[in-house]
């Protein structure tokens, strides 16, 4: 059997993630390569107690549910979302498997090939896949410690009339920053006045370090919304509660959002009925918020820690910003340094990253980048881990 | 904020599925319309404990999983169906939400836009949705009550050298018909001499009515398998467990299953894995194979009694086959009966079916043709139903 595959084969060929999951399944790597949150954090026993409540409403809870995710926990997510001053409706929203889902399914519904994409640099590496894979030319727009740089956009909406911006705005993956208040109303603005549609990836955006009146507003809830806004919302469950219920959500004018829900229909009928029922129990009957903030607080002495201990190596020509929440350090090292080649002796000596290569939208990228994830591991597996990634370090740096 | 959708949002007007899914919502109205499963028998009970026996096992279990699916449920899977003649291993398989993942999943990594794709007629309506949104060329081949016309599919393969045929071997979506072995034969060795890919749809095949002697061999047990395979086989728990944890599989030569995979790590990262492990947890712990045969006789009785119910309404004109198995009756009614039309009044009448048009590949498509599910009422709300349905019938019928 001859196989003759599409031609949009060759824009899956990059699976950093992918190969990334399977080393953290080896139990002899210490890895601060995923993006995993701290398992021993989930709340097991609220997510039994949440799934039984499902069960005992009776058998009408496992049949076939709507494409727009089930109506009690998308009302939940909008009263939720109310009280962080986003307001919108169950018919402004969809319920997707993962925030993943709903890159995929704007990106389907929006982009033809060909069309321009404007994205930070550095940004996430599985958002750049998708958008490959539907034949988009992707521009990097400069970024500083408080975000997307305004001119360079400005030039850039000019130059490449992009259909999309896809941004990070709160604790970017793979930086851990936070946009100032001046960038979230400018590139608003930007985008409002060229007609070009702002995908907002808001995952992290609950797990905030720092001065606790310190806040940054979503872009979505800073727009006139949900109908005209020039803003698609997306967070999930996945770093607040727990991944392997897969559910995430999208808000955006309502337009948008039927269309998404036909692109989902035809992609897979629903998401997991089961996990998004058991949610809205969770929801129901559980301190949600209470736990996020025990989670926030672990997660805030987990990067504490590990900020310790980066400072403590003094690796020469070594540098990273303290990052403001979300789960992850971006290291800098000497222009001399392939991380990709360096991630070899790494995993040699038991310790994983990610190489930030993957990471940017252009060929041309700096290959002396990586990022650390901080949240996965304990106190002890992190000092462990940093005495391994130490090692390897040695392995390049002149002292 | 002027939107600027993709040229393939076209596409995806048709919603057929999705507007009947929300009719079944509707508590006052009978529907013979959805591929629903009988909700009285699900196993409910014993799903709670495969829950419980998940969480049981540790934090680990809401972790992220593999893009490929929960290994274990892949074993499981594997063994189940090596009883059924097919020989696979894990790495021949991916699990999706659901059969309809899969589908779409092959689509985007085989087809490119102006591709060509055969298709029985009728066929499965979101299967030709999932095609159009790929921009693939759909042509039907002619079907009798034995399958797929061998004359009319080699002319079509000459004639257009499709990349694929999309079928439904055993107890099709809609008809319920079960192909021959010589069908199954004759249309294997055509694609396999012309490099056509085969994609086999088979949620269906447990559902089997009639002599327990007669066997429906999948295409893919058929083939050399599955390394060199023309055949890609999909199926799904949603029939035989429940729809709601939205588990199918799909196993195929290991090259398109990385591919796919790939593909999937772009759309949704991966599955719920809770409902994986929650599945394989039920495989290990409860009586699958006699839950379906439960399942399978108490369907073969709704299938007799609609049977005996359209015999006893003696509508002139209106023709139909005895499905071999499945979830479907497809009934011919006279040529100038508009069942789209039909469908306003049944639905007046409190009663709903699938007009037959959407499930044909071609615009041309016959308007008097309506399918009918037996599976999801009991026996009195099918009696009130047909009752119905006879008032509607009455109305576009001369007796």
């Amino acid at each position: 059997m001859k196989l003759q595959f599409s031609k949009r084969l060759d824009t899956f060929s990059s699976s950093a993630v992918r190969e990334i999951l399977k080393l953290t399944q080896k139990k002899s790597i210490i890895s601060f390569a995923g993006g995993l949150p701290a398992e021993e954090h989930f709340p097991v026993a609220a997510i039994g107690e949440a799934f039984q409540r499902v069960l005992a409403a009776g058998n009408k809870a496992l049949q076939y549910g709507l494409t727009e995710g089930y109506l009690p926990l998308r009302e939940s997510i909008c009263e939720w979302m109310g009280s962080k001053g986003v307001t919108v409706t169950p018919d402004d929203m969809l319920l997707t498997t993962g925030s993943q889902q709903a890159i995929d399914l704007l990106t389907r519904i929006y982009i033809d090939a060909g069309d321009v994409i404007l994205v930070e640099k550095p940004t996430y590496l599985s958002a750049l896949q998708v958008f490959r894979s539907y034949g988009a030319a992707l521009v990097s727009v400069e970024t500083d410690a408080d975000g997307m740089d305004l001119a360079d956009l400005a030039a850039k909406l000019k130059q490449h009339k992009p259909k999309m911006v896809y941004v990070i705005p709160t604790f970017s993956n793979p930086t851990g920053k936070a946009w100032s208040m001046e960038r979230r109303l400018g590139v608003l603005k930007q985008c409002r006045e060229s007609d070009t549609l702002i995908l907002e990836d808001d995952p992290y955006g609950e797990l905030k370090f720092g001065d606790a009146s310190v806040k940054y507003p979503s872009l979505f809830s800073l727009d006139q919304h949900p109908t005209g806004s020039c803003v698609v919302y997306t967070s999930t469950f996945s770093k607040t509660v727990a991944p392997a219920l897969r559910t995430g959500w999208v808000m955006a004018d309502p337009e948008i959002i039927r269309h998404m829900a036909r692109a989902k229909q035809a992609a897979d009928l629903h998401s997991s009925s089961l996990d998004q029922q058991t949610l809205y129990q969770l929801m129901e009957h559980f301190d949600l918020d209470g736990h996020i903030e025990f989670v926030r607080k672990e997660y805030e002495s987990r990067m504490r820690q590990m900020a310790d201990l980066l400072q403590e190596q003094e690796w020469p020509g070594v540098t990273w910003i303290e990052p403001k929440g979300g789960m992850f350090f971006w290291l800098e090292l000497p222009e001399s340094v392939d991380t990709a080649e360096l991630l070899k002796t790494a995993v040699d000596l038991g310790v994983a990253f990610v190489p930030g290569v993957s990471f940017f939208a252009e060929n041309d990228a700096p290959k002396n980048t990586m990022r650390l994830n901080f949240t996965h591991n304990d106190f002890e597996g992190t000092i462990n881990g940093m005495k391994r990634l130490n090692q390897a370090m040695e392995s390049v740096l002149v002292k």
